[in-house]
């Protein structure tokens, strides 16, 4: 597939998932005000969306409805926001800004961030519903998000802060704590359309590598980027101490660290031929990324 | 239904909802076991078990399996215990005490306990997976839960302090603050079993008017009785200058609308005939309750 065309195609879902959520939000003049324009605050107006993207990706390679997609991705997506407004609050890791926006707890207070969270989850759960898809997938998103995967994932970081741990360990935390998700996003894709055993077993090896690279890359951005870049506050995990790829392995092997899984994610899409196209183009979009 | 009958199915259900809860939760030494413990203490060990009493009461009018109940029940406790893990939050209502013991983050730290509260409820929703309900089932959990239930209760209480408000506004508050999941807890037990389309309607105005008589009677108590009975701080709603019926109305005018209340309740049920004895004795156990 010719890159330009890959682009559209993520311009096309980015903006597709922007409308889907503010459609699935509630209205920021409907009671309670205060706490939907908090909601919407925290989801709309940007991010990569790059779960959704792996979930259109994955859906499409097996026929999946468009409107099911819809639903799924931002379900994902939903969980992934609330995800952000817990971590950046006073407690978690005391961040002011967010896609270049001060986060939702400088604009809202505490008390309300803390809410929209809980409400996002809740909305989460709410927009699967409209899916129309198994039970099974309904327990997808539940595991991915709890205590054994998001939300453990965040409790093991927790647990990690000046700690001196092995690789091992902090590939455990992020296999949950973003993979989990990331998992999710790709799983419940192939869920809205016709994948078999085979499939869903390949899908989520290869869900797990990247999961990886987002980290590996994520780890490397902060380490190197500025914040006017990220759009959130930059070199924050070596100031609060926290268990990086960077701080365990140094910036040149975290690089080829980065290009190795890339590679894997490439090798495991072989089975799928060209179907997976849009798959290897997020997946370099995950490599590359600047932000 | 003599009442040491019902005396003795209460203690059944809430000696059954502690067993199904203690087999939801991730085992204590599961790791993360941190949050695993956070989770535990907030979910085991005691409460009323309202919303199972109610789950319960009303599957068994229409011949509900008794697993399903068990899950549907605990999926309701789940979101009941995750909103008490987060409304005791120093930012919320920074309280110290809960049943008797000390609160999820005074044992366990902020960021913990909001993390425990977030794993309870994508547990709920996990748990409700396991009920093998309808997707409808699922919809009305998260709606009840969400910003427009639950959440937006809370949303609304917390606009509400200091405010001069009427009694109309204290009662939209409450419809959703608590009256959401007491509703969702009443339904899901029909949902469980053959109710139909009137059943529903019927218990929908019922769970209002009991959700309603809860509060208020949670009012009187937070007013009347010692931090001792109640295992939660007392006198707490006015010292934080909260609207409540107390402020609202005076002490005894809330004793004679718990009484009316009641009698509505009561009056609700009349149509079920015997079937709906239990929902009779907890409508009692709710009023006349001391904690």
């Amino acid at each position: 597939m010719p890159t330009d065309l890959s682009a559209d195609w993520v311009l096309n879902i980015q903006s597709r998932t922007e409308a889907t959520l503010d459609r699935m939000l509630p209205r920021a003049d409907f009671p309670p005000q205060r706490l939907h324009q908090a909601m919407r605050h925290a989801m709309l107006g940007g991010g990569k969306r790059v779960r959704p993207l792996l979930c259109h990706a994955t859906g499409e390679m097996f026929g999946a409805a468009s409107a099911a997609l819809d639903a799924a991705a931002c379900a994902v997506e939903l969980i992934h926001g609330y995800s952000l407004v817990h971590d950046d609050l006073p407690c978690m890791d005391n961040d002011v800004l967010r896609r270049g926006k001060p986060t939702c707890h400088v604009a809202f207070g505490e008390a309300t961030a803390l809410l929209a969270g809980d409400a996002l989850q809740s909305l989460a759960f709410r927009t699967l519903c409209d899916a129309e898809l198994q039970i099974s997938a309904m327990r997808l998103l539940a595991d991915a998000a709890g205590s054994l995967g998001m939300a453990g994932g965040q409790s093991l970081d927790l647990d990690a802060v000046g700690q001196s741990l092995s690789l091992q360990t902090l590939e455990t935390m992020h296999r949950k704590k973003t993979g989990a998700l990331i998992r999710a996003a790709v799983l419940l894709g192939a869920y809205c359309g016709k994948a078999d055993d085979e499939d869903i077993e390949i899908l989520s090896r290869f869900a797990a590598t990247i999961g990886l690279l987002f980290q590996v890359v994520d780890d490397i951005l902060d380490a190197e980027a500025s914040t006017e870049i990220l759009g959130k506050t930059a070199g924050k995990d070596a100031k609060d101490n926290k268990l990086t790829y960077i701080s365990l392995l140094g910036l040149d092997a975290a690089r080829n660290k980065a290009v190795e899984l890339g590679r894997q994610a490439h090798a495991g899409l072989d089975h799928f031929g060209q179907r997976a196209d849009r798959l290897r183009f997020i997946t370099d979009y995950i490599a590359k990324r600047e932000y």
